[in-house]
């Protein structure tokens, strides 16, 4: 038991919430025994939902009464102050008493809560929002996707080696190829800070990743490089155009392939490979972001995904923890 | 005949050229007999493709042995000097032999031999490069899509007017609702560039279109806006995201549904709906981008495209000129 990852979970975050929460808990156990889960949130809400449904040696309830809302402002959230069970969830990791503290709640609160509780990582100057990318062979980390604005060439930097890091703990068996979001591929192209950048990672003595120089927004998901590092403005329009884009190609495709009865009865027939299709679209799979450069790493679920996706994001909480994820980021800052 | 529009045409630039050129002019000319063409380039070559397919009296060659490569720098492109089919193209409409210019050659040179002969339209600080989108309910215009890294709220709101100026002359029939690209809808989002841009746009007098205020990337193709400002760092970055990301659901949709027998011949029974489905994702509809804000509109289509595709472009320079693209621009700076 004592191998078992400890993960602290702010169970009142998200829709549906605490029961997609424990549900999600629930069915994460069911394929993989290796996570003790400390449950931050109401008492009897969470007893209705786990009592008999997962052995009482892999969880333990903290109650508490107060939560933050979705729609608190991260100001508001910080002042609700320390009762809440994000910010006890968060104090867990301070502790130690726990690896690695996940929410589905408000990701402006979650952000500063655990930037108001946690250390950065020595050498690191700013925390960064990144989360996972389908490509054309399998998955890529993208950072930052919004936490910091306006970013210098060292911060970019330091999104380089902690994306690196992030991707060789979730994907340990696989090459790390970084790259810089640009707008070409010539290294004369883009503003200032990117060209700095470029020389910055260029002129460092890479041990764990190589850097493959610039990408366009249009190779993001041609799998040729799986480390994407960008400012938080640039990197948050890119992922919402995606998830926009694709939202749109998919509406149509349905708008076109139900417009008449052949296609009705075509689709029907096709439905194995079209529920393929969808389950390799499927946001559950990505969902979730991790915040990385302070002291412990903190994910946020998406608020409406459903308790596959929660499920999902928990595993990349034991991924990240069993592939020593700061210790990977610590040794090549 | 004193009512065509005329278009001053740059035969030798993109792949394939001339020969697609003068298809997509005699394509083009089919369906709409308003345009005259004033065509640059090689006159031999010209003369083998067009002559028989198109009535004299709509098109007049002017003959140059030089031209611009698609590996020449912008400031090669330059050196070269006037006598290139490029230049003299854009010579054309600078003498006002000529309504609009269209080019499929490379982008850079044509951008600033453009500059460098075409004056800026009076208060107007910088030009920028727009495109056409689409969008659930129609068509979208998104601008800059690279022209200028770096932009200033100035240029945003002269990007909004010339943007809302461009989707009315395409569009006289639908109102016009512009917005800025951020990472969030609240008016506290973004960088300060954006922010003074949004107090700029709320503060103006505007007569022709309306200001919806902040879009983010995810509703970039929701169609309730149809004009979308950015600087070119981010508009080039999200035009390219949604094209990788178009291309990526579209080749994993083709695995999925050719995985196995009954996946192909459901397919094929399927094959009206799916084209319908790929017409309206044809990138040959969109093909272009325009370059705004000097004394003549600059059209430049993707040299990778076919003659339909060149044959779009064209319809597009007819109706930008129809639509008195650059009084309406003065008329609302």
């Amino acid at each position: 038991m004592s191998e078992l990852i400890k993960i602290a979970v702010d169970a009142m975050g998200g829709d549906n919430s605490p029961q997609k929460i424990i549900d999600g808990i629930i069915h994460n156990h069911k394929s993989n025994k290796g996570n003790f889960f400390k449950i931050f949130g109401n008492e009897i809400e969470i007893e209705k939902h786990i009592k008999g449904k997962l052995p009482t040696n892999y969880y333990e309830i903290f109650h508490t009464d107060e939560k933050v809302q979705s729609t608190d402002s991260p100001l508001e959230a910080a002042k609700k102050g320390k009762n809440t069970s994000m910010w006890l969830a968060i104090k867990s990791v301070k502790k130690k008493e726990s690896d690695i503290i996940i929410s589905a709640g408000n990701t402006g609160a979650l952000l500063v809560i655990s930037k108001l509780n946690l250390k950065m990582i020595e050498n690191i100057d700013k925390p960064a929002l990144s989360a996972l990318w389908p490509n054309k062979k399998g998955m890529s980390v993208v950072l930052d996707l919004g936490a910091n604005i306006e970013c210098s060439s060292k911060n970019l930097l330091d999104f380089s080696i902690m994306g690196a890091a992030l991707y060789k703990s979730l994907y340990p068996e696989k090459n790390t190829n970084v790259a810089l979001l640009n707008i070409g591929s010539e290294e004369l192209k883009g503003n200032e800070t990117i060209k700095e950048t470029y020389q910055l990672l260029n002129n460092k003595e890479l041990n764990d990743f190589n850097f493959a120089g610039y990408i366009e927004g249009n190779e993001l998901m041609d799998g040729k490089v799986n480390v994407i590092v960008s400012d938080g403005f640039t990197g948050n329009v890119a992922l919402k155009t995606a998830e926009g884009t694709a939202n749109f190609i998919t509406s149509e495709l349905k708008n076109a392939m139900t417009k008449n009865f052949i296609g009705k009865i075509s689709s029907l027939l096709n439905i194995q490979n079209l529920n393929r299709f969808k389950k390799r679209l499927d946001p559950r799979l990505y969902n979730g972001a991790i915040f990385i450069g302070l002291a412990s790493p903190v994910v946020k679920s998406h608020g409406g995904t459903d308790y596959i996706g929660f499920s999902n994001s928990l595993d990349v909480c034991h991924r990240i923890v069993k592939g020593n994820l700061i210790d990977k980021i610590k040794q090549n800052i």
